[in-house]
């Protein structure tokens, strides 16, 4: 099997959305990455740090699901990362009520020996300079790195993280984030020049209204499954990534054709997790299901035409 | 060759973009329907009226791709439809300066003779009177009738809006006035109270972010091509009509594989509308161009899908 490396927060998270709210609940990008991917055939670690409030409980959760953990710091008398948020009617905005950084403030993320060759490498969302970090702590160029990054970093970090860009393969942002680090609104034109800052494929999250992948002149789009409820988009973009990566380090292929493969299953599984509160919907995720789902994005997108 | 009859309004457009702006130029959404269709293989003709302001120039334009235009009532003295809009930066919303109906005020739509059995009716955006009296004008049942409308028509004409949606196959409308119609937000629930007021087909316009098309419980996607420049959105939406409505007249099958088809080719001469000021891409538009970029539109959508 081959080995995919997810860095990332694990986290607490509260949410508000107008149909509910949640107390303290499991959260952060790489626990979701990490819970998409495990729907393939991989050998996953996860590269983190949490406090010793956190519950073994969820730990377990990614143990019983053979993520390998001992890539996550526990920081005696360390308090865990907490985002608490409220998202508006629409679902596609949302406003940050907490942020403590807690144990995050001094992460040194430690990638475990025997991952340091992994096959694929998911960047997480994360300062530049860990994300960076875990780079140069590898003894093998992966086939793959996938790098995940937020506006947030464009403001207070952009040297750092143009410093990360420069070495992935695979960028994945939203699309105002990749007008922001453009320059550029047609998201053509803002795909050619992150192209140029480093990455081959540029991946741009639309949310609601799907994911484009850009490699070089060539494009293709996924569009996100319309659902009849969208209960919680938290979580929805790094469960994305983590069936891109997760799909990819299973099949070992890192072709255009294969890469459409991966946006495809990224967007099945994020449809999955907007079904319920935090991560509740990914852990109860059957495999009949996420194979059901997938005839329902061909039937979506797929069609035979005729010559005009 | 089959038989598409359109309604709707050929007109004066001044268009202001943050690329630039026009005098009053060809306009009205029957001007961009007929242009558009006039890519298939079809016998046309639009039904409309105008002023004797209008130039023949203009009529011209149809007549030279075969359109039939004894349906346009010129009104001695009268003057044509007027819109002025001003759109913003993202060009995703648009401000309404002028609306002058002149002669639209008191249109009374006459079918031409041999027209009254047209395979296809596309209804164009128009009063919902205007449309029902098009269609209790017909002298056979047709194939498929087509209707387009907005949000306008729900403020201030629901009754009759709603009378006349009962009474044809397709509906064509954006997604914020596809929830105005339902009082649903998700789209998918949405769909579902449209069908209940009668239309089988309900196609969902999402602008830049594509277009669904709805069948009981089955849904088709096309996206919008992402374009390194979009100029001017006007008129795009009734150039999808057209091609939408077109190719289906031209094939003369009303089946949901081939409705699929026509999503595609509406799509397709959409992305090219948005390429210049108002109908200046479509009065030139090559026949390679659009197989080419049909092309295009597989690719960027259609996928192999390997067994996980």
């Amino acid at each position: 099997m081959n080995k995919l490396l997810i860095v990332g927060t694990v986290a607490f998270d509260a949410i508000e959305t107008p149909f509910g709210k949640t107390d303290k609940i499991l959260g952060g990008a790489a626990t979701y990455i990490a819970l998409s991917a495990a729907n393939f055939k991989v050998d996953s670690a996860v590269v983190s740090v949490v406090g010793n409030d956190f519950p073994d409980e969820y730990l377990q959760l990614l143990r019983d699901r053979n993520v390998n953990i001992d890539g996550i710091e526990i920081v005696p008398n360390g308090k865990t990362f907490f985002w608490a948020g409220k998202y508006h009617n629409d679902l596609n905005s949302r406003d940050t009520l907490v942020t403590e950084l807690n144990v995050l403030a001094d992460f040194n993320p430690i990638v475990p020996e025997n991952y340091k060759d992994a096959a694929v490498v998911m960047l997480g969302n994360l300062h530049p300079l860990v994300q960076t970090s875990v780079l140069n702590q590898l003894t093998a160029k992966p086939k793959l790195v996938v790098l995940d990054t937020m506006n947030f970093w464009m403001d207070c970090a952009l040297p750092e993280l143009l410093d990360v860009i420069k070495r992935v393969d695979v960028i994945t942002i939203n699309d105002e984030e990749a007008r922001q680090l453009s320059g550029e609104y047609s998201l053509v034109k803002a795909a050619a020049k992150i192209h140029e800052m480093g990455p081959k494929y540029v991946v741009i999250k639309k949310g609601e209204h799907g994911a484009l992948l850009f490699h070089g002149s060539e494009i293709f789009f996924a569009p996100a499954l319309p659902l009849e409820e969208v209960f919680d988009p938290t979580g929805a973009g790094d469960t994305f990534a983590g069936g891109f990566s997760g799909f990819i380090a299973q099949s070992g292929d890192i072709t255009f054709e294969n890469l459409k493969q991966a946006i495809i299953h990224g967007s099945n599984l994020a449809s999955f997790c907007v079904e319920k509160f935090g991560t509740q919907r990914m852990e109860n995720l059957q495999t009949h299901e996420v194979k059901e789902r997938l005839q329902r994005f061909k039937a979506l997108t797929q069609f035979e035409m005729a010559n005009i």
